[in-house]
């Protein structure tokens, strides 16, 4: 496995660069690049770009490559306004690409993504065993130029790079929304950015089955609402993936999460139809019967014609949530358990995934699931992709599985980048034995459906999905959160420039707010107050906004905002070192945190008079106020503080509660992201004993208590 | 031709219009339907939507119109936030859909595209002879919900409309600026909008050759970089198109525009080669050599497979701008000019364009080119597209061809929406006899493709294209333009709504400039100023940027600014009616303006200070400058219009002077357009006996001569 892999083929280019007198630095490595690289060397000269890249492969009939430099000529022209070089320009930058050999047309996880790249200002060596791996070098150069006053420049540099982990997953639920082949094309072109390679399709689920099957087309055209990609459409996405260095593995979800199933098959349902399309979000009773053997039947015609149509080897089948409802209540059932001595419906489901498991084994495949299907009567060569946390995979492990960390990789949560940067496929080293470790193949984001439309769903993987590749990729060495931020803008930018629509999605939401063209009076107060928002955490919007399903238009307030606020951020940041300065903090940083406090309330004071006139703006009244009323309180803290004196008892009481009544549920499903530091602000403002309360450990508690993210799920990733 | 059908079948609906009641009102119709109607007539009521549309299809199998209903649907949830009514809404405006035949999956051109749309409290009737005339029904239905305040609702109407032109098209020339397919596909979206039903396809020329040829792949793979259209990838194409009412109509540029064809076959070009695929504008001199049996060979060949291809009847061949030279320079050339009695080269031209249309005539095809090969020696069965000009327009129908008109519809010129909207294919009726009025088939939006990118080039389409689909779609008498231009903003954002970009590429092109995340300080200024900039008109940016060409990136200041500033266009129509009101123009609306121009006048003032941080911005250094000294000299003549006092001479000559400067040439290939509304101010506040100069035609001569936009090009499409 490439996380395995040495770098004694490295040693050669240490050596030459030891004479080559180039200057070795130690971490933290100083280029941009993300996911951080393995090693990076440092020299002081610098690679002029004067005219572009050039490139000669020594494997000059390699499409994947011909056709990666390509895009990366149009993206770095696109960027730095250099031409295109064509075929006559000396003074370009010369870049060899030397592979040894071609990966398979399909990638299989197994191949050997290391690769060196050599900077100097003679020009480029990119050298790699694979054409995978010379992919991900290109992304690694692409990183590189520096554009300092009106010239580019790449500093000398050696970098030996290798994929801590093989699998490097993102999943995207198609299922409960409809995500269109286009979709899924821009996020793949983002994926090679940061380095995944694997797409996991969630195709199947109870809202919508949305692959066309040609032995059983019921099972579309009644349970999609026609819209599912067609089997050429869907070899097609295979392809450009793959030629992207990227894996598609599918994701047939068995025998819970059916519904979109059983509208066409009632009878295979564990109780008597009829059933409808699900609306609505949540885990639901149906599930296929495991004891008719027409169930069987039908899931060898599909299953073996998606085995025929998706290359890769791994063949997911989800298995997660059953609830058991439909099983208890359905006496043949329960009568199959007895007489097959299966002991429960755990039972029942290993029987159904041993006799799916025969089903795949014989289509070539590799059986993986959810948790739920970690059993040991089950073939240890299935993996196990973990959703439910760090004891799922010990003891998953322990069976001898091969595991994926899905679970910490919640995009759809809307929790910041650094959560999930923090969380780590080995959760805890010491508590595994080194079986146990090897057994881990990587892990995955999960974007999950409910709350993503083709508009919004760039916005809730990128950039923050960035941070998690680095996880993935990056040595397990590499944690400093404040050095991943300052990289996640810059890679945000990567991002736009191959396609994602994180950033150019923003003004569209705010149309659909006003239903008009921007530019109106007050526009910019807007855009303001929607930057300083965020989506509320986990899946409470379902709980805020009971009335919203499938057929509901995702185009309201928490839509346009963004799931981690730079702004709030910032402000965070700012404040936490304004705080922990000393004892009195600097007046300059006091009072450039007031001054933004200042405007920002004065763009919330704009909101209700822009949503007299555009009523679709009404859902920011609320969040609005609770803006002003945070803003003020922090306005005060900091007045205070600024004077060197304490708050008064009962300032800081108001204050508090002030900041609890701008925390407050409301319908827009929007929380205000100022309240933690603000929080902050008026603690530092009211303690008595400032010098005793600024122990820094003590803040960092305070730190740690107001500002963390809510609790993630731990029982269910769906709220009933 | 359905410009010919009569309403006979809407007389029955009047009838039955006037039994019930509805109010019938005159023109201007009130609705702001883009392109408007032919025939509208409102009611004083009003059609409740609480519950968003539900569809019930006369003919319930029509995937055309199932697919069309569906997109609808998506469009109009996301606009108004309602949900998909699902089947079970009994609140729901149901919508009948009663069509009489389907019309064949490709659409041909003489299908009956009108529609009737009767609309009323208890629902919406649509009727229509085709699935495509209830296709623009439906675009025309999806204009007609006004919001007012949180609710929505139609206004109770009769509309009956049918198109003025069959032929409503679209070029884009994917030849000189490669267009992908997700480029085309979401354009087509747009053209089915303002119900256009023509894409015309550049496919090939100097630049390169965009199509799979399967018979001579040597044509793409050694003329296009790697940038062409495979057969399959094209066939979905046509197919997306035609699911969407519209046709497709390719174009081969022969036997100039060619050099991309000849990289492979030196042989075939009128003087030896070897030839590379050009990389800069213009007319260039290689051109097949119509004396080789080896040149009509391959046209079989490559034209055969393409009539295959292609399913519709019309096929371009472009024919346009062979210089001679190459012709002039070959004395085997000249003579067989001579010896088969050809006269010149126009007559080699013709001999050339009838063994091209036996070609075409053998498969079926009816040949269509440019002005240039409008010759009597042809079957008057081809079709001239004409660019030159009225004139050509005039011989062509003389000469009994069939006409388009694309000349005055250069949307690649940057010129203002207005003069392509009054721009009329029939350019002066009593001029032409009744049989050469029925020649003019319609007309076409040209994209040439020197300065688009697939990520400007929407907003080099959208909206203005909008004000061409109304002036090919609705009746002749329909010119009011500033009544356009309203509905134009309207449409803008149901353009938006279908997937065009041209709004949100703004964002894009702005973080091109600064390359880096956008809301740096000073970053309102920088929008600000782009949004008071145009890019220069016709095609003097490739004399302004001599070392641009195809292998230069697109994402300079004059990318970043769309073709016609809505701010200035406002601040235009503002200054006439303000100088035109009276002897002593309103004085708020003096102070509005001025408080325009010193708002302006401060975001121009930041532009150094970004510059210096921003490299990239510097082109917009001497642009922001004339801006500057722009609304420098507005502010003294609105400071003197308020006060009534004459601008002193010596000061009067210093602002147009200023003005001078702000109109000169630069390399950033912009210009400010608020210099002629200020011209127009200083003038007013200048004159010495303001109520002689006010007398109306003289000011609307002086508004005529500063502010109309530079004269087309009359000999040329490309300059040299």
């Amino acid at each position: 496995m490439p996380r395995k892999n040495s770098f004694a083929t490295c040693l050669c280019s240490l050596i030459a660069l030891a004479c080559c007198g180039v200057a070795l630095r130690a971490a933290p490595q100083p280029l941009d690049v993300m996911p951080a690289p393995s090693q990076v060397r440092t020299g002081a000269g610098r690679a002029a770009l004067a005219d572009g890249f050039v490139f000669t492969l020594s494997d000059p009939a390699d499409a994947r490559l011909i056709l990666a430099t390509g895009r990366f000529q149009a993206r770095w022209n696109a960027r730095s306004g250099l031409s295109h070089p064509g075929n006559a320009a000396p003074s370009a930058l010369q870049v060899k690409v030397q592979t040894t050999s071609r990966a398979p047309e399909y990638p299989t996880g197994s191949e050997d993504e290391s690769y060196e790249l050599h900077v100097s200002a003679k020009g480029v060596i990119l050298s790699a065993a694979t054409d995978l791996g010379a992919l991900h070098g290109l992304e690694t150069l692409l990183q590189l130029p520096r554009r300092d006053g009106g010239s580019w420049s790449l500093q000398e540099c050696d970098i030996l790079d290798r994929p801590r982990f093989a699998f490097r997953g993102l999943l995207i639920d198609v299922a409960r929304h409809w995500q269109p082949a286009d979709v899924i094309r821009r996020n793949v072109d983002a994926m090679a950015v940061v380095k995944l390679n694997v797409l996991h399709l969630h195709l199947t689920d109870d809202q919508g089955f949305r692959i066309e099957s040609r032995t059983h087309p019921e099972l579309q055209t009644q349970g999609s609402d026609g819209h599912f990609y067609t089997q050429a459409e869907m070899a097609d996405l295979i392809r450009y993936a793959a030629l992207r260095g990227i894996r598609v593995v599918p994701e047939f979800d068995v025998p819970g999460h059916t519904t979109s199933w059983v509208v066409s098959h009632p009878e295979l349902a564990s109780l008597p139809g009829p059933y409808a399309i699900e609306r609505w979000w949540g885990v639901f009773n149906p599930v296929l019967d495991p004891t008719k053997e027409a169930t069987y039947a039908l899931l060898a015609d599909v299953l073996g014609e998606m085995a025929a149509l998706f290359p890769d080897r791994m063949f997911h089948i989800g298995g997660d949530e059953n609830n058991g409802v439909q099983w208890n209540a359905n006496p043949v059932i329960q009568a199959f358990i007895r007489e097959h001595g299966l002991h429960d419906n755990p039972g029942l489901h290993a029987y159904f995934n041993k006799r799916l498991n025969a089903i795949l084994e014989k289509a070539g495949k590799r059986m993986v699931g959810w948790d739920e299907i970690a059993n040991p009567q089950l073939p240890t060569d299935i993996v196990i992709d973990s959703w439910r946390g760090t004891e799922a995979i010990a003891s998953s492990t322990a069976l001898g599985f091969d595991c994926l960390r899905a679970n910490g990789f919640y995009i759809d949560l809307c929790y910041p980048a650094a959560s999930h940067y923090l969380a780590d496929p080995v959760p805890d080293p010491s508590k595994l034995t080194q079986s146990q470790l090897s057994h881990i193949l990587g892990g995955e984001a999960t974007m999950w459906g409910e709350w993503v439309s083709p508009e919004t769903i760039d916005s809730r993987i990128w950039p923050r999905t960035a941070a998690i590749a680095e996880r993935l990729w990056s040595p397990a060495s590499v944690t400093d959160v404040s050095d991943m931020y300052r990289r996640l803008a810059t890679v945000s930018l990567r991002l736009d420039e191959a396609g994602a629509l994180h950033l150019r999605y923003r003004d569209g939401m705010l149309r659909h707010l006003v239903g008009a063209n921007l530019g109106f009076p007050g526009s910019e107060s807007l855009r303001t107050v929607v930057d300083l928002l965020e989506p509320v955490k986990q899946y409470r919007r379902g709980t805020l906004q009971i009335w919203s399903n499938q057929l509901v238009p995702l185009i309201g307030l928490a839509d346009a905002t963004l799931p981690e606020s730079d702004l709030a951020r910032h402000f965070s940041e700012d404040v936490e070192a304004a705080v922990f300065a000393g004892t009195r903090a600097d007046s300059a940083a006091l009072a450039s945190l007031r001054e933004r406090l200042k405007a920002w309330n004065a763009a919330a004071a704009d909101i209700d008079g822009i949503a007299d006139v555009y009523p679709g703006v009404r859902e920011a009244i609320v969040p609005a106020a609770g803006l002003r009323a945070t803003a003020a309180a922090g306005i005060e803290a900091l007045d205070a503080l600024a004077a060197g004196r304490t708050l008064e008892p009962e300032r800081a009481k108001a204050a508090r509660a002030a900041l609890d009544g701008a925390s407050a549920d409301s319908p827009s499903a929007v929380i205000v992201p100022l309240v933690p530091p603000v929080r902050l602000l008026v603690a530092a403002a009211s303690a008595q004993d400032r010098r005793a309360a600024l122990a820094p450990q003590a803040w960092q508690d305070l730190v740690r208590t107001l500002a963390l993210p809510e609790k993630p799920p731990t029982h269910s990733k769906h709220y009933n």
